[in-house]
């Protein structure tokens, strides 16, 4: 039974502070001099307040991989063919010797012990069966957005729902941190287009090179995007994301919302993930309660998300992938927070002189 | 049969070109668009280098934490008592409900897979025996470095291969990534005043708070660390050891040279370990092909050191704990990194269109 779309805004309630004051006292306590470990103690303050409990002790780590096709892609707004999404797609899934999939997110997960999925939100292949692959597609990829609306409202519902539904499915298998990445050749445009109206900056603020566009293609990206913007003043979030969106982006912001409902933390990757956190915080702003940014990526406008966001991110790799790739790098310093809270002995326990 | 320090430092030779070589051509095929792994490319080119493979397999992470006392400590430099080292001694041994150790890197080195070794390299205690302790003193604590060497060039020595038998070990025990960390009241002095004389500073150029003392005597401790620089002019790296250093400096100099030797990766933490890693540089230039920095700590000075090594931190958390707790979280990143080179697949092996 799917719950609708109100019920999961509605179930999602700000972090615990109760448990996060409990946490605050207690890394006050531990055998090191205060402060000393630095943003670290901030991280694991606000997991606890996330999971309840000023020792949190998360179980798995899930990275769910969305992946959907962009009409804009046509326009010629990437440096690659769209074929490249259901090819990536295939790669999430193959066999390799080192285990299931050959992609930098595969290699990456398997290095931290994160599960990745994968689902298809809209690819325009035909993609083989594969028992680990999603089907939640309801077309073979978007409208193009700097024409007509990407898809309807009550698509871009049911995509937030089918990742919602995922992230249920990942949580019961055990994780309680969960990575929204993506795949979709051209998805940058439709980031830089919602991240541009939702935070009311010109095109050229949020528009970067995505996979690697030159400068006469990345011109040509800002005048698509301008023609987005000028196409429709709307700034009601659910129509910003049908209007402007991509089904993977329905599906991530889907993965974040059922994550702060079900109290589990959301780490966020780059800037395609960040422009569905901005649609998720206009939605309800507890959601930013239980979003943890990995790094800030090299895509200009990520660092504008962040800032809107109120939120430090863990790193500066320069990274941009995407994938939800940075998120897994990310997941070992968020658990490692934890471990500090749950697992350190305080000055009394350990009979330390203090200060 | 213990190495002597000249045949240690010939054993250390440059990274392996034709590894790097091979890898950089390897990330370029790699399924992601040209560089878009960022500082993550970079980082398993070099450690391609490290372990002489364009896949590198690295296997276990140790933490090598040297403890040890420092004369200076009685001249007021810190804002915690002396009695304090043995007592994180024994919090590093300790016995927990969430297994041995009680500090800050214990949690985080269970929370990344990684086994942590605990040396005393010259604490001022009765240190009760204890089997993951490994007694390497020769002193309870160095002298005041403000008014005397604080040890002579051949207890200098002996640390140095003290801790480089230990990085033997823990390389048998299958270790190839070391990370050397410590624990001493009082030891962000001694680190001030080796790195002031090795890039020719100012004292207040690279003294910072340590644990945390308040501005009198933060001024008190310039004016400690001039005191110091003025009682000799030497340059020479061993000199600069004896006359500034502490035990535990000493020792994890030791495991960056054996490791550098062992051609195995160092992880290099905050301050503390980056004084050591300047002599090291000082004696053998090929050490910095095996260095890899965490993060960029708290402690000024430290960017001094990294912008003298020419190495790109990994993260800007804030830390200034010590006790190698930056090392062992940047632990996943370099493992990470070493992944992707390893297990992903290339364009013409998954298939995928390129730019």
């Amino acid at each position: 039974m799917l719950p609708d779309l109100t019920a999961l805004l509605t179930a999602i309630q700000p972090a615990d502070a109760d448990a996060m004051g409990r946490a605050r006292a207690r890394q006050a306590q531990l055998t090191k001099p205060a402060g000393a470990l630095g943003d670290l103690e901030d991280l694991s303050v606000r997991l606890a307040g996330v999971l309840g409990s000023e020792r949190p002790d998360p179980r798995g780590v899930a990275v769910i991989v969305a992946a959907g096709d962009h009409g804009v892609a046509r326009a010629g707004v990437s440096a690659y063919p769209p074929e490249v999404t259901p090819a990536m797609v295939a790669n999430f899934l193959a066999d390799t010797p080192a285990g299931p999939g050959g992609a930098a997110v595969n290699a990456l997960a398997r290095a931290v012990g994160a599960r990745v999925y994968v689902m298809d939100a809209g690819v325009n292949a035909d993609l083989p069966d594969h028992p680990a692959l999603v089907r939640a597609a309801l077309r073979r990829g978007t409208h193009d957005l700097s024409v007509q609306a990407a898809m309807s409202v009550e698509e871009a519902r049911a995509l937030i729902l089918a990742g919602a539904a995922l992230a249920r499915r990942a949580i019961e298998d055990g994780a309680d941190v969960l990575i929204p990445g993506e795949m979709g050749i051209g998805n940058t445009t439709p980031a830089a287009v919602i991240t541009a109206r939702l935070l009311g900056l010109d095109a050229a603020r949020v528009t970067g090179r995505g996979t690697g566009v030159d400068d006469a293609r990345l011109a040509h990206k800002v005048a698509v995007i301008r023609a987005a913007l000028e196409r429709t003043p709307t700034i009601d979030p659910l129509e910003v994301l049908a209007e402007f969106g991509g089904f993977e982006i329905a599906a991530m912001l889907g993965v974040m919302l059922q994550a702060a409902a079900s109290r589990r933390a959301v780490i966020l990757d780059g800037f395609v993930e960040g422009s569905a956190a901005l649609i998720g915080v206009t939605l309800t702003p507890h959601l930013r309660d239980y979003l943890f940014p990995a790094g800030e990526c090299a895509e200009i406008g990520h660092a504008a998300q962040l800032a809107h966001l109120g939120l430090k991110p863990m790193f500066h790799l320069n990274l941009r992938l995407g994938e939800g790739t940075g998120g897994v790098l990310a997941a070992p310093i968020l658990l490692g927070a934890a471990a500090t809270l749950r697992e350190m002995r305080t000055f009394a326990e350990a009979g330390v002189p203090g200060a």
